[in-house]
């Protein structure tokens, strides 16, 4: 069988170039083209020498390709997407473009009118846990953010089965990787390094995608506070979730509750013990506690996700093979290179 | 004058040879007398080379001191520290023996009947911006846990003017030196490194020590969740703080609130940004940040400490100089080693 | 075709579980059966959460196999394998036992009396850059140390061509992977971090093996200078190595003989650039950089590997490859996963 | 005693603010005037959060002073420096300047003709354990370089004694905060994190450096390689330095040299083990180990130190000190931080 012809929207970031890395190692398709800004007319490998093994130039423009991944930054991502999707062409966009399905929202948090909003009735919000279906008949799938990954993925069972009520707190904690490979004080080795701090307070424009997202499964959803910190590692986010109950129940029942929910999921494990982030360093796996502090009766979920596969390319990956009817882990990896 | 002859139980942890470290550049005192278990009879820069300036040998009892703290591990710290104090000599208990101050939720947390039940009442919870005058009448200071400090720190000005209401939440992050020197897999490097996780989520044993101190503040504290989690460096705390406030608020009213409750403290200072644990690494500082999700009407307080620092050894040398009348700031730092 | 049933001895290591770890991805055997010392019992995600998705229960002994990896250490991995390697089965020593062909040196290096001298004479050194042929047809090879299998790569091509003389010096830095998983004051994330430190000079038991694989390619080779050092990373092993050139030569004339001299292998590439460790990271990847300090007639060679792959685990699969018959690469990587 | 009124010229690198803050502990002067280019007009700490403590304004240019350290770079620091030397006022520049006693030696290295050809006659090379005369004499000390530090100190015994002859070997391993606080992709932490590599081989400035303080104190030295390498840490240098020893001499001889040449240095120590980088942070020191390998004749001597403290703003001070006819200690720590 001809093998799908893919290619990338700018490969010279972190989520681009392990988008690369992933693809090469599918055994379906080819990867065949990638742009980059800067970089074109450069061997992928003199950008990042940890590819020289990958034969491929990078262009201006993806030429004779069936498949597009973007990862280009937001705005810029849906303009140079809608000719493609136009044209019937296959997309998965790794910005956040078309995440939210309100216009308004996007313009009030990302500051741009929509380039496109007749295209976001058409967008699937790519979490396969939760739209699995919607997502293997699209031809244009928002994959969604980092955070709001481990975070969705944390709550909603429990969203899900109404157990909880109220506000709902997601305190994040992510590796640097997340921030991009564009140079900043706040990413310089020796200001990261021995450091954590929060950022963004109230104002980190994952906070209505979550809150979308969650708002699905919980009409009654109150409200979400949202705080993401930095700590000094590469990959990883730990997502600690928390939200009160509704009635009395154990840290079991919980668990029950979310095994139920992920029983057949192949990329997400409910685990006995709190998750370590490197426990998924180079999986395409979402590692789930649940526990009940029962003084306060305050549910508490934690995620850990790589940020840089479930949280951004192998998701996608995961998602093309929907979209595409291959195996869903397909080329993809379940078990961490540890330690 | 003569100066004050102080000894150290316990020296050969991090938190011991930390107050060491203190105690040798202080002015007024002389560190004459230091135990360790398994070390006895070996120069201090045998066991600590970064110490070998100070020519010291541990010993197995202390002699000949006016003054003492103990770094022992609890119950064998209470046990020590019972003869120097019935005999009149001013103690700081580093441990958490002193902190609880009541001995039936010693027992339920630490799994011993406490020790002295009678000095508990004698004793002062030695945070300096809470209980300044007690600590200076006192001879029997128990020195606060590392968590605690931060947490509690960053909660008071709320609970104290009572502007929130509810369950409060602690979501802290800390370096592996609070975990200790011993050698266990948890701190193995290689474990470690490129990692976070969360831990003991609802059997963390400073939950009774921090909702003691808040309670305090606020009778009508409903419940406290909170959820340590350990991120891969070396020293801080970073404690994220989360309760409903009661009426409309913004950020600045809340930072009015903090900025007149610490505006005369030496080693507290409110921050317009949220705070790096790493701009307080080898100080005595708490910096706190504090926000208000007006969306959720949820308010967000941020602290960050060295944790063997403000956390442990500096609290207690800032608690000596409060019990001998010397200067609060006298041998500490406000200004970190950065980077 | 039946797939060959591969056994691990002493999966609970570190370079044992890596080795697990790239087994359960190769298409052509079966990991059928893993021991472990206190271990046994257990599912292998019982004591590596990030193994979970393999079900494969802990032994205390192999059971029907058709080739066996040791991951014991030095003696009782010889003491195992002997009965082994007499009844037919083919046998890769990840240990140190069969890396010395001369007992005596062996016994002055691991105190030791060597278990099975008469064994020594069938081992292969299994760095197959250097012993493809012989790999092929042994039925016991000793997988090589990780800090010798990039010293020996980065002088090998200078050596064989004749170019340099005198003493030879080879400075090395490693990540904490290398000492292993057992719990030791070196490895505590508190000691390790933001060090670095040199160890074991002049006493490192990597340096006869290196001698001896280096005089095998130069009879006149003087002496060689062997220094390790811990830098705080987890994986990856840089070895910076020099020697004195015999002649007037270039960067680039020492660049081409390096070039040739790996032109056809597929796990070695020389770059134009000093290698970063990262850019090996997970692949069995070695990248070798040569340059020549003319002011000194010094030529400086150095190599990076991924010490718990090409250092251990993935050369250990590339060696089996060649006892089996298998295309030399099958399921071993050569692109990083970076960052 | 009116105390001196010093200033610092670009105080907004990691030298300069790590000058700050030791010249804020300093009893017998007073940091009176800072600058620094694009922060002019901000208080320092809101550049510099970790010294808020500090209430001083950044200024373009200094006023008032009786003495002036430069942190700026190369050639604009002996543009800036000429008028307050012609003028009288005493200075230490940090920068490269006044290092290299040969101006067509600056050329060739920094590309620039030197701006004060008639000065460098009376610059006196900063490094008090071999020219601490001539620094209390001086009006102008180039303060060394962080490498040049490590590795003159540990080599210096041995060539002065004259027991070593030949090439000499540097191998340096640095943290980050020695390439500075601009911002590289080298220094972006998702590149650094994790990775060690060589770089400059054969062309780093400090070479020429190193190779003149060791020159004169052995005219015969034939040659220096030095190579330079990046390690995963904020602070610290590490030299392991190699040479050819002229006679049999154990390791206890050259220990025994060592210990003579440096008996009464309030600044180095000459340690049993090789030194971790680790126990210098915070301080002034240098821990020198040193060995002989017996079966090659090659004397190895490993150094480490600070490299914002002894490598640069803390061998600033102990100039000063040495200057201005204070204790040379004064302000200074021996002991470090740690862990």
């Amino acid at each position: 069988m001809a093998k799908t012809r893919v290619g990338i929207l700018n490969v010279t970031g972190y989520a681009g170039i392990e988008l690369a890395r992933l693809l090469t190692g599918h055994p379906n398709i080819e990867l065949v083209s990638v742009t980059g800004r800067s970089a074109a007319g450069q061997k992928i490998g003199q950008v990042f020498p940890h590819m020289a093994a990958l034969d491929l130039i990078i262009q201006s423009e993806l030429s004779d390709i069936d498949f597009v991944f973007s990862a280009l930054p937001h705005h810029e991502s849906a303009d140079q997407l809608i000719p493609f999707v136009n044209r019937g062409t296959k997309v998965i966009d790794v910005s956040a473009d078309f995440r939210l399905s309100d216009p308004t929202l996007y313009e009030e948090w990302y500051g741009f009118k929509h380039p496109a909003p007749e295209l976001l009735k058409k967008a699937i919000y790519g979490l396969p846990e939760l739209h699995r279906t919607e997502i293997q008949q699209s031809n244009l799938v928002a994959n969604p953010g980092c955070y709001p990954t481990a975070s969705i993925l944390a709550l909603a069972p429990a969203l899900n089965a109404g157990i909880v009520s109220g506000n709902v707190i997601v305190d994040a904690k992510s590796g640097l990787s997340g921030a991009g490979r564009s140079l900043k004080l706040t990413g310089h080795f020796c200001e990261a390094d021995e450091d954590v701090t929060a950022y963004a307070i109230t104002s980190h424009r994952h906070q209505p995608e979550i809150l979308q997202e969650l708002s699905c499964l919980d009409r009654a959803l109150a409200g979400l506070t949202f705080t993401p910190h930095l700590v000094p590692m590469t990959r990883g986010i730990l997502a600690t979730c928390y939200a009160s109950v509704n009635l009395s129940m154990t840290a079991a029942d919980a668990m029950q509750i979310y095994k139920d929910f992920y029983r057949d999921e192949p990329f997400v494990r409910v685990t006995a013990e709190p998750p370590h982030t490197k426990h998924t360093a180079g999986t395409n796996m979402c590692l789930i506690h649940v526990n009940v502090d029962q003084r306060s009766n305050m549910l508490i979920a934690v995620a850990a996700i790589d940020n840089l596969i479930k949280g951004a390319a192998g998701q996608a990956v995961q998602n093309m093979n929907l979209m595409l009817g291959f195996p869903e882990d397909t080329g993809l990896s379940k078990i961490a290179q540890f330690p």
